[in-house]
């Protein structure tokens, strides 16, 4: 049952609804600020831009944050635009889209990635 | 008896204490990108961005907006370390810190200013 069911999920007749990401051409540059201004969001940026991670493997900086706060961080993140979050064998994995992102506000994120502290 | 003051002022062993800016170096990524995060912000650091403003003549977006949210933007603004905020003859003068975040950041103000919207 388990197997039919994610079967169905790659099914494109039967689509599951899943987290909605905005497209690049919507990203908007102060939710992007607004996103990235947060230390423990900078962070999971920090540690997503050297390549996709799974959700349950990216940790928070404060190791005492509840799992609210970690779950808020995402979705912020991923309603700016900045990661795009999506579902991969039983877990979920974050990645950076650098590609919209440069596209819309070429060198940003370098310079944000870059930065120190 | 105000020229009087006024020369006072710009003595040096009778220094007016003036509005607080952060040295430099103490500049914090998190708060950078957060003053930039608000609409109203952004736009008042895109009128100095092309150059030192009276702070009478820097208006906000939405021209109904209280003196006191204008005043609040200006004190975020400053205290993050992008303007700097100094009296000049009656007024004061605003002027972006962009050497200062340049040498800090490079590479983030130009994006920044770059990006459309």
């Amino acid at each position: 049952m388990f197997n039919y069911i994610r079967t169905m999920a790659e099914n494109d007749s039967f689509p599951i609804p899943d987290l909605y990401h905005p497209p690049g051409e919507d990203l908007v540059l102060t939710d992007i600020l607004f996103a990235l201004s947060d230390p423990a969001r900078l962070e999971i940026v920090r540690q997503v831009a050297s390549g996709a991670v799974d959700m349950a493997q990216c940790h928070l900086q404060n190791p005492d944050a509840p799992k609210s706060t970690k779950s808020h961080h995402m979705k912020v993140l991923r309603e700016a635009g900045i990661l795009r979050n999506e579902p991969a064998g039983r877990g979920r994995l974050l990645s950076l889209r650098l590609e919209d992102l440069d596209r819309r506000f070429p060198g940003l994120m370098q310079a944000v990635l870059a930065a120190q502290s």
